[in-house]
């Protein structure tokens, strides 16, 4: 936990977010040079709530909390592309609209991955269960068994955001070209002589 | 179009908003007394914008303005709870959380009519065509015709606001009663002797 730290240490801070109509997930990842660290990790309970305007509300509230407090330069968002039914998936574009309104607020820039493509990044198989993705999030993240959360939701966000700072380092070999052959044509710069 | 007047000049002010993700139509209506009057309404132009984050940034950004400008007391927004795939419901309920973000950011109390609903209020029946409610709308507001948008978004986002109007003023025995005789045992005070 590097919540102690003064945000100014950061290189770059990344906010993950899982959102979701009963628990929003929420993860601070702070990065120094190649270093990614956990600065904070937690959940907004909703279920509390039994109007679904008061959880938006809540959501709002709470994501534009985390922005002012960590004041991060980018969202990570897990986003699930299929769903049980039209009317869970009209609630949850809600949620994560009220999300991403917190973001748009401060022109904080969103990059949302589907939930295969985050436990891809962070175990290497997408069809890892969620308490494989929370035990790898730990070792690579260091973080002390007495500081995780029970919470899946908390350690979904920070893989959230933990699969976006990976896509966004990654070389350009893997991001836009097929194979050694295309990267070495395109950059022969990069070449040693 | 009573846009020239005051805004202390009504009781009352609420904000209609029609959320597409191609076109989002807007409509302000002024209540005096008993009487509502359309203070103004437009469209929200969104195909312009290729990526889906800018149109909601675009979303946030005019209805926080509208918002701004026109101090509404009470959000409206017609809202299908029926669509025809998930996808375009994630979409719609992330334009719809946007949208309600705004509102929520200034405490503003937000309502929910669905199409239907709405379509009964103003023209009598829930199978009118948006055609039919726009001359509704016209005729109820008395909007000259030279201040008729061609956009029937404007006119449906319009209609929402009237029929929260209607549904926040109409007596209790609509309300909560299923007939004269029930209303009359809930309420004998209203009996004249």
């Amino acid at each position: 936990m590097a919540e102690g730290k003064d945000l100014k240490h950061w290189d770059r801070i990344i906010i993950g977010i899982d959102p979701g109509t009963n628990v929003m997930g929420y993860g601070i990842l702070g990065v120094k040079g190649k270093t990614p660290e956990m600065i904070m990790m937690g959940v907004i309970e909703l279920n509390k709530f039994e109007s679904h305007y008061l959880r938006l509300a809540r959501i709002f509230e709470r994501v534009s909390g985390l922005i002012e407090q960590y004041l991060p330069d980018e969202m990570a968002i897990e986003a699930p592309f299929f769903g049980k039914n039209v009317q869970s998936m009209l609630k949850l574009g809600r949620a994560q609209g009220v999300a991403m309104a917190a973001a748009l607020n401060r022109d904080i820039p969103i990059s949302e991955y589907e939930p295969r493509k985050i436990k891809m990044a962070i175990t290497g198989t997408g069809a890892a269960s969620k308490e494989q993705v929370k035990e790898m999030v730990r070792r690579i993240l260091n973080i002390p068994q007495e500081n995780m959360l029970p919470q899946l939701d908390a350690t979904d966000a920070l893989a959230a955001a933990l699969c976006h700072f990976y896509e966004s380092t990654r070389p350009q070999v893997e991001k836009g070209c097929r194979s050694w052959k295309e990267f070495i044509a395109k950059n022969p710069d990069k070449v040693k002589k």
